[in-house]
């Protein structure tokens, strides 16, 4: 078994090679070989094996997408992309990544013929959906997203299913929900708060709250993200039909439920830690996300996320703080 | 007002050509230039007048599209495109032509800047929709499109409201249902045949029915699909809000319903000039395609199609056969 992972130096890049590095299979079938891209050379993990080859390559540059499949890796994980704040920042430079880079690649299998029929998973994202909503998004809810992020991977997902059923490769699109608790530095994300309240209180610092805590969103935790993306490399194809793009799973709560799961595991210490500070701005972005969904077709195929939301912050205590959290 | 219409050598392009000829003016204001370009020079209409230029030019050469818009057209009809037939026989052909073509288009006016932002009117299709179906497709049914022709306009439509909601043009893209009775000779499309029942037994020809009565379908005359047109092209950016693509309206009958009205207006003797023959492929296809919409959206904003069969037979019988039936 041969897995290739692009957009491998990203968060969910790095946790999906730590597992698949210590499974050491997929499908139930070895791993023999586990290549890795990225535009910057993707970090050699401290349980680095020899079966593990990175290489930093851009999709878009001519040959590369060839390059990247003349191994015909069975499994193909397409994580590579610029987020949602910079492809609304830079239209140029989001179009020629989310879209192009991911068109290259499915081009690049197609070409290869020969028989070669990857299986091919999409991490695109509930941004495909845009507001006005109903009480809770089902499976069949259309795709009017309001960010060019959410677009291109829309775009992505449609030319995946075509490419699909016409047997050039076995696609299937995992639609994220937020997932937190993202480990590392806050960022810019208008999102960033609902991993900031939790993760910096955690590590003693203080956080900033720029919504109203009634807010409702729907969240995963990095492994159960993790956790998808395996699970759809291994669905069989007659279960999945032709459609393959899927609304995941998640835990929807409040932002007031959040803090109260942070205080049932940290104590009223660390929850006093988040600072309310309304941000207009903010409140207007988050405003047009989507709130709550109804993934019945996932939950159906088996996948899973965390029921509540101490789970997901116990998996960031456990996967990013070592256990111990400043109290 | 300077008018643009791509695809003009189509049978709709040309019917909306003739139209504008006639009218010599758009959203009231008068027509001073109307340029026709398709890859075909576009035929110079009987009621040619100095104000119509023609131009054999494709979308996918280098700087065609930025010369389609160097001169400013207020109001640009984009039909160009290759038909679900051949952009499944031929991948490339269908995305080259109907997504970068489109594309190439949107990026013109995109890098003309400078405050240009032309209404653009996009035809898209009843065909971004694939089976199943619920018993009537509402205005936000998913698009998981069954065909590459399909999901090519899907993408179209995606990037036509991204760019539209980032104030780079305003798009409306409007989703045709079946539009017959089209003029001409039989094609081998496998929708062919709802065209074909009417007009070859109206022209004293045999037609070749090859599903069963029952099936149900949604149609427009060509008249009415220049209506849309000309209506998108007059809709206030206010009443459209970020939802620019929309389901058009249509009469939803049985193929039995279609015969009926044929008899009625007719006779015996025409309507007896359909042949049953059933064909296992075309039934496949059929069912596969979407039968009832509910266009609550496009009704409510001014869209009109025909209320009865009866009504498109006789937009057939006026326009294309000059008021005779060969009876």
């Amino acid at each position: 078994m041969h897995v290739l992972i692009t957009g491998a130096a990203g968060m969910i890049g790095r946790k999906l090679t730590e597992r698949l590095v210590v499974d050491r299979a997929l499908n139930g079938q070895p791993i023999e070989k586990l290549t890795l891209i990225d535009i910057v050379a993707p970090v050699r993990l401290a349980s680095f094996s020899d079966h593990v080859k990175t290489r930093a390559a851009d999709l878009n540059e001519p040959g590369v997408a060839a390059k990247a499949v003349s191994e015909r890796p069975d499994v193909i994980f397409h994580l590579a992309g610029v987020v949602s704040g910079e492809a609304e920042l830079n239209l140029e430079k989001g179009y020629r990544v989310n879209l192009d880079g991911s068109r290259a690649l499915l081009e690049a299998i197609r070409l290869t013929g020969d028989g070669y029929k990857p299986r091919v998973v999409f991490t695109s994202s509930m941004a495909v959906f845009g507001a006005p909503f109903p009480a809770a998004i089902d499976d069949d809810f259309h795709l009017t997203p309001l960010t060019s992020y959410g677009t291109q991977k829309a775009m992505v997902e449609l030319m995946l299913a075509d490419y699909t059923r016409r047997g050039l490769l076995e696609g299937v699109g995992i639609r994220l929900p937020s997932i937190v608790v993202r480990p590392g530095k806050p960022n810019k994300a208008a999102s960033g708060f609902f991993s900031g309240i939790i993760r910096e209180p955690l590590a003693g610092l203080e956080a900033v709250l720029p919504v109203k805590e009634s807010v409702v969103h729907t969240h995963a935790s990095p492994r159960s993200a993790v956790g998808f993306l395996i699970h759809a490399a291994g669905l069989p194809r007659d279960k999945l039909g032709p459609r393959i793009n899927l609304n995941m799973p998640g835990v929807c709560c409040t932002v007031a439920e959040q803090i109260a799961a942070l205080r049932r595991i940290a104590g009223d210490k660390v929850a006093a830690r988040i600072k309310r500070e309304p941000d207009e701005l903010i409140i207007r972005i988050v405003d047009g996300w989507p709130q709550r969904f109804d993934p019945q077709r996932s939950t159906e195929l088996g996948f899973r996320a965390e029921s509540t939301f101490d789970e997901i912050i116990r998996v960031h205590i456990e996967e990013d703080l070592g256990g111990k959290i400043a109290a």
